[in-house]
């Protein structure tokens, strides 16, 4: 999911454009977009907006639901869990008991409605709590399926610039590094000013230098950005394939570490190569 | 407390200048400042001035204390828990268990002498384990006011330069994050160059964009720069009060989500113009 | 051990060259220099290595064992355990349980050989597990001699940038605070473009500036570059010597704290103080 198109749940008039957007994902909004007394109305749309999707189609679809702890989770969920549904993204989860939660309530809908496969889960890391617990909700259920770190919440009630970038990039390291643990993507967060293309592609090029898999677009002028970013570059293909050309050569010959143009590689760098080979080969973006 | 004045304890004769500054707190030490043979000498002077003060006063008052491993500390709190005390400043905090022994103690006391209302705590986060537990130390009791961050003790011992900007910068995120699990306000540490006010401006103004309430002062020079930069500009209050108008108009047609200037506002941009504004009428600096 | 020149344990042709190095230590790999059919020879060449070295010598001797939870573990341990051991350098350590086992073999180990005295540990933090669990680590066991952080296997695996400055910044921080929870040095990870002096003086230098007490080489070229940059330079003990001149003068006036050319200094700046003149005096490197 190099690039993941928000839509608002209480739009459905957007829905067909976003599908026919280049998006890898698209994100159906039950939380932030979506004031109040539109939370029903949106859920309904997208209810149903899930219920007519083809079994065949290219993009995974996602909708956020609100908070665990606001009166709207639970509802969210009964009206979402039906064939359709890919993936839910769950706002500011804070510990790996929150996870927990989520999956047990979803395996229980998923049996009562006859699902044929589980929703993963892609959780958000933007609280304080969460980001110092964010290793422990990667682990914490095999449903989750992704970070997913929001700057908006994490940032904004503390008083904490978005423009201080060493904070961002402090943020991500550590939500990377916690994703890492538990071996499944991290994804980076929304860029809001979406008049800034050279703004959002300095993010997503620093998340990409960090091993992120992809960033939120809140614009439809942000895919195809995301797109090309989040891909092994052509220069990192050619290079993947001359260390796994050296390996191979090396390895049978008994030697662990060599120079390739001057560079030590070992094993972690042939792995490293394998994994850029295995994603321009059309593998999962991790 | 944008501004909080160092004032060693064995130097009453500068206790009425210090109360006479522009510092919205003063912090009479007891620890570092005050070598072995004065503390007892300090602390008396520090108790007779808190005795002396009118009920009625415009500074917060605070006295550090020394470390609770040490053989002060229990003389240090018996001899100034008293009414003039606002805020007891302890050092080189490592764990919930300390903060709860100090909030155990300080109950005593208040109970013993009848004090009108409970001492807070201000929290150092100065030692690498205590920054680990910050966030622990942050929540273990509802007397802890503040994080206060101290970067010569942290730095010192482990030869880590206080020039290192990155380092210092990780440090402030971590400590001012630990401070938002428990919505208490975290201070910056003091910057020992008396000279560079440039410098200490530069600090302050980091700190300030990661949300910090205020920073310490140990040269009177220093107050009115860190009083100026820890409130709110014009020009966060006007953006401020433009979002808090663009909302109202919004979320009353149900829209959650939505563009001011091109820049995506929803609802922690929402809180955070709410606070901006709190804050420029004399609110809690938090 | 400001320098650590590594040697694949299968290229015994090396050994001698290493030992006439200027290194301080010198590192005898068993892990990912050596492919997995040669590892039974290279653990062979080490011990005969260690069999034969002269009671006295100047160098600090080490060897790099393959992680816990390989098959190469045990054998590995077996083997080395003797006598001209100083150190072993455990990859990928993740945990105070995986300390403790390996300090319960290496015991074991001793006690059956009869050995003088035993053998330290020189824990790798190079998983993002073991990175936030890095203290623990360090505090596990007084074995644990320092900790080495390794950027291949912490960063390739994940897709994390090496050029990334601020990530490779951030990660020496948490590593450098987690040795101090212990009072152990750390160690900075090797620099693999071995032709890249000046890459390679920078990371050393950045390191030095957050504590370190040195740098793995991959080559003989970058010995005497850590030689030189991880020990105090005359400035700094200059500096050092007068602020402990001082000190003495002003504690005995009762003063904790004064300024020195505007600088204000107290008790972690005199401590640092102390620190430096031992290290230049030819104490501990800490």
């Amino acid at each position: 999911m190099r690039s993941k198109l928000f839509v608002p749940g209480s739009r459905p008039e957007l829905f067909a454009k976003a599908f026919a957007s280049a998006a890898d994902a698209i994100s159906f909004d039950l939380e932030d977009a979506v004031a109040a007394e539109r939370k029903e109305g949106a859920r309904e749309a997208v209810a149903a907006m899930l219920g007519g999707l083809p079994a065949e189609r290219r993009q995974t679809v996602i909708v956020r639901v609100n908070a665990l702890e606001t009166p709207h989770f639970a509802a969210d969920l009964a009206a979402i869990v039906r064939d359709g549904l890919d993936i839910v993204n769950v706002p500011k989860l804070e510990s790996a008991d929150e996870v927990r939660t989520v999956a047990e309530l979803l395996a229980g809908l998923e049996r009562a409605r006859g699902l044929a496969r589980p929703v993963r889960v892609l959780a958000n890391i933007e609280t304080p709590r969460g980001l110092r617990c964010a290793a422990e909700i990667a682990v914490a259920d095999p449903r989750v399926a992704g970070l997913q770190v929001g700057f908006g919440d994490l940032f904004e009630p503390y008083g904490i610039s978005r423009r201080e970038h060493a904070a961002v990039a402090a943020i991500r390291l550590a939500v990377r590094l916690a994703a890492a643990e538990a071996a499944i993507p991290s994804y980076d967060g929304a860029f809001t000013d979406v008049a800034d293309a050279a703004g959002f592609r300095a993010e997503a090029e620093a998340a990409r230098r960090l091993g992120y898999a992809g960033k939120s677009c809140i614009h439809p002028s942000q895919i195809a950005l995301a797109n090309a970013i989040f891909r092994p570059s052509e220069a990192e293909i050619a290079r993947a394939r001359r260390i796994l050309a050296a390996a191979e050569e090396k390895l049978a010959a008994g030697v662990g570490a060599f120079l390739l143009d001057g560079v030590m590689i070992d094993e972690p760098f042939i792995a490293r190569a394998r994994a850029v080979i295995a994603q321009a080969s059309g593998g999962p973006h991790a």
